[in-house]
């Protein structure tokens, strides 16, 4: 998700006080239920853009805890402004580099992990930042529950590709793969699109795949 | 591959007389290397219908030995006819059966299995007839060299999802998967297409994996 930057927008985040925003998840770390104040499962978002995925999915879950990640705060900030003419109290917010992941998720304490268009990096020498990337897969498997799992979607074929070889090579069970998303409402129903999607699924396929833990 | 019922196609493929045409391929359970006398790689198709993709590759690759083999004598026929307009000595063609492939090769006896647009089976109901599943890949893995594998191509996408989820599930490493083959001449320029493939791959995107015993 790119979107033109946004000025002072570390400053605008932290108006929220603390209703979605968290400024710093560290000190959350194996204390995801006492932010929530229940022991409800946790979902989060790798990549959460402006939100519109995030918001949508708390909204028809309250039974399930969100925090929405995003490494630009000046996308955060959109997403922020967005939750906040709602009154979601399973969802939180907050700026984060994947590559630390574990710094703010204790092991296990993870139920679901959302990568949705993330970037494809597609030259092949990037491909170290590719969010499904062996060494990303190593810490989401630390963090994620033993029967927990990651749902993928993406409209970037080369992209997609990789992650399939990705996941089959470090040792996931990989299920629901759709090459086409949007030629399936029957079988996905539920799905639910993000800004990303909406713009893209007309033009190509929309790609998605889950993948658990073996 | 569907084509007519010819004719006493069963009779009609004797007419060969063992140049390319096997009648009993299980006597060479074991002895391919006889049959081709040379101690080349064996590589074999399922499905071969017309024989279009075979015979351009056994021409191709000398050095490799190359057994075609279809369930439907009528169809066979044709790729024999093919066959027989030209001198490719290191191709072999056979009716069979792939449910009964460990009958006719024996234990690390094969280097690589091509499945070209196979029966799709797309009915639920039907899925173990699908030659990517779990029992035929079990049956593959028999046969198979220790670096021997599998190249996939489909026009039909339900049946490589199913395909990619299966490979996964039953413990191949899966690589080169692309999902628009077409689209990537630069990357597979070596393709030789099936003759379903010229008529299909006009419509939609061609599917393609290869898969690893591991």
């Amino acid at each position: 998700m790119r979107l033109r930057k946004v000025k002072n927008a570390k400053e605008r985040l932290k108006v929220d006080n603390n209703t979605y925003y968290i400024e710093d998840a560290s000190i959350y770390k194996g204390k995801w239920k006492e932010v929530f104040q229940n022991d409800h499962p946790l979902h989060i978002e790798i990549g959460c853009g402006k939100g519109q995925f995030m918001i949508a999915l708390a909204k028809r879950n309250p039974n399930i805890n969100y925090v929405a990640l995003e490494k630009f705060d000046s996308v955060l900030l959109r997403a922020l402004e967005k939750a906040m003419e709602e009154d979601i109290p399973n969802l939180k917010l907050s700026v984060m580099d994947a590559a630390k992941i574990t710094d703010y998720f204790d092991a296990k304490e993870v139920s679901k992990i959302y990568l949705n268009f993330s970037d494809p990096w597609p030259k092949s020498g990037h491909a170290k930042r590719r969010l499904t990337y062996k060494t990303f897969l190593d810490q989401y498997k630390i963090i994620l529950k033993d029967d927990g799992d990651i749902e993928q979607k993406t409209d970037n074929r080369h992209f997609f590709e990789f992650s399939l070889e990705s996941f089959n090579e470090n040792d996931w069970a990989i299920h629901d793969i759709c090459l086409d998303l949007h030629r399936e409402k029957e079988k996905y129903p539920d799905n639910i699109t993000t800004e990303f999607e909406d713009k893209w699924s007309k033009l190509g396929p929309i790609y998605r795949l889950v993948a658990e833990k073996k």
